[in-house]
């Protein structure tokens, strides 16, 4: 039993069934990383490409982690030190490094669609790290293994995504995934950060943090890219924090426990108040520790998906 | 029996026997990197560092690649983020690191006659994986192994080297390798980009791409450096299209089948159409799997050479 | 038998038994080291994080060599490309990648105190790879272990440290680790490059090189931080090396033979002259060469230290 596609670019139409094979070889995983010897040799002889275009510390580390525990030969390739400043395509170079027999490519990049593109140029599997605005299905699956831990399922849950959801492939993936889940998901930030069209995905918005505060069992706050500040879209942070901040205020007002998500990396006292962050309420570090065993999932479930239409 | 000298800095002055050895040592590799599991514990406990002063991708990959699949150890260093900012000579640098049991050092630098300076430093066996203006020997083995693949022999055959002549060091150890193993070479482009003393090494010079292309049963088209525009030498990318890129046009007229080469990375629609780069006549691809099993080899005949004259 | 600490964070403070019980298990490492497979499976399984928010060469090789000869698996994190730019906290940094189950992390910082913060942060074993102007503990260790080699004993032994004392932290450890081992310690340099209440920490003062020649067994000559001139406290190079360069002249006017030691990267020809820099009295090498066995014995001490106080 595989999954039905040999790579994963996204979310966005996968079944139930291929996200539930993930999530239980997830858990699986999770149980061999509490061993002594954290290791299998599932991939012994496999080597993963770690391309990555977009600097990453956690998703860059979790990936590798997950492969090593995983026994594949592992090669980083960053935009720094490379011959990317000489010119050469994306396609050339993809199809340059597949030539080495590379068995499965890990990519993060600046521009939506690149895994997708990947997948036309190589016979190797590709697996979406973050793709600009478009999805990182990891993190979205890593968010719904620890949701499905602390609740025992995904159905009837209602998760608020907090923040910049104009922007975020955090949020298009939880947000496909969930609902495939069988979940509610409420988006909620300020209306310059809401994506055109954002109601037509099938969750409620909202543009008071109260409100999805009320409503929610589970909030899960993007971080705030500092970065786009100044851009009229944005207002400031000081502004941001007291209109959308989640704050122990805000928290104590509601006479209910409400689980904290965060992607991280954190802006402490910007969107997320310190104590909250790192209250008992908060699984932010379960979800750190859940995102090895999900990549583990996804590269053993895509490793044994043998042959492909593409060619090189 | 092993290789005439324990390093490999050129291929100027190496063997017909030496070169045969390497070539047949990475046929038998070729054939293990299509095992399920592409892994042999040839190197197992022997550490590689590669020392990589210069931006390299797909060199850096291949030595990576083929170090792992002989289960070395590799430890890589690059320019950015080391002491050489702190201004330590290379001496020290290599015999730093020498010292802490390194067995070989794969070595890339802007300057000729590194790779033959550190033989003066360590004891450690030196390769060559690009220097200066001097030699890139394993990219000419790679490109004799794919041309012996398709022509059976290279006694005879007429390869035709275009473009930056006087700047490339892929150049020159083709010139090199190449002759010795009974191959004719011509080597063509602007007069600008011509080595002074090019006609004493042995090989035709023409200025004319279609005289080459008349002649040649293989093109091996260098990759234009557009940094060198604007210093005199060099003409316009139109111009250089115009003259000397290898086009559909130009292929055409040509009553018969010619192989194209390039060591990459392509300026696609510069030195080499698009088209033909992806023709069938294109061995592109194949000398970059080629890469890896020549690698394998070089590193697997140099590491059994123990002992040596140099003391650290 | 383990370490008293969990962690190593500086020598201030580390009992004779554990310096001693670290350079016994080097000597046997550094055995394993002349093997032909110079490998063991001590912490197969193990991960070790290399977290270096500063430069360094020799520091990051030789920890990631020895941690690869005992078989642990590596990340490495450098400043560069990771999302310390996106303006992440250091604990925030440091517990998410424990919570991917790091077991040991090696941490080098510009700012001191980094390395006992992280042992409040996370439950891993942590060991100082250098932190500011504090410590640099595993360099003392190698240094001590080169002198214990040579000498058989590390009491009694006079050794004087020439230099920008009062930036090094490679001058502390070694006070902290000689003093304890019983040997007697001279620092000597310029007034401007001596720390206040240095004569408190129970060592010898000179500011003359000469004076500290003659009461030496043992030179351990800093490296001059030439980014560090122009600031009012130091000399310039020319009168830094006629007033404190260890010469092949100083060192002839001296009726015994003295010991030159040197942490690297040398400045030939500033603080230390380069043919005394390879004289046979000159263990430098031997210092390097000792570093990856010292590292190994580290590692290993406390890999075996399960369990711990500190939460994350």
């Amino acid at each position: 039993m595989g999954l039905q596609s040999r790579h994963l670019l996204g979310l966005e139409g996968v079944s139930k069934d291929d996200i539930h094979l993930i999530l239980d070889n997830a858990v699986s995983f999770k149980e061999i990383l509490k061993r002594p010897i954290p290791k299998v040799p599932t991939l012994r002889g496999k080597t993963v490409l770690n391309l990555f275009y977009e600097a990453s510390t956690r998703t860059r580390i979790s990936f590798e982690l997950a492969e090593k525990r995983l026994s594949a030969d592992t090669v980083n390739f960053s935009k720094t030190g490379s011959s990317v400043a000489k010119g050469e395509t994306l396609k050339d170079t993809i199809r340059n490094i597949e030539a080495m027999n590379i068995d499965m490519v890990v990519v993060r990049h600046a521009a939506a669609g690149v895994p997708l593109f990947l997948t036309k140029c190589v016979d190797a599997a590709i697996i979406n790290a973050g793709d600009g605005m478009h999805e990182h299905p990891t993190q979205a699956l890593l968010d719904m293994m620890t949701l499905r831990e602390k609740y025992g399922k995904l159905g009837g849950l209602k998760v608020a995504i907090l923040g910049d959801v104009a922007h975020s492939r955090v949020a298009r993936s939880n947000i496909f995934g969930l609902l495939t889940m069988g979940a509610e998901v409420m988006v909620c930030g300020p209306k310059t950060l809401m994506p055109y069209g954002i109601d037509e995905m099938g969750v409620e918005v909202s543009y008071s943090v109260d409100a999805a505060l009320e409503w929610a069992d589970v909030i899960n706050i993007l971080r705030i890219q500092l970065e786009r500040q100044g851009k009229g879209l944005f207002p400031s942070i000081r502004e941001y924090h007291t209109e959308f901040g989640v704050t122990k205020k805000r928290l104590e007002k509601m006479d209910k426990v409400i689980t904290i998500m965060h992607p991280g990396p954190i802006n402490r006292g910007v969107e997320l108040d310190s104590d909250i962050a790192d209250s008992e309420n908060s699984v932010i570090l379960k979800q750190v520790t859940n995102g090895v065993a999900v990549r583990m999932a996804v590269l053993y479930l895509l490793s044994g998906n043998e042959g492909g239409e593409e060619s090189s």
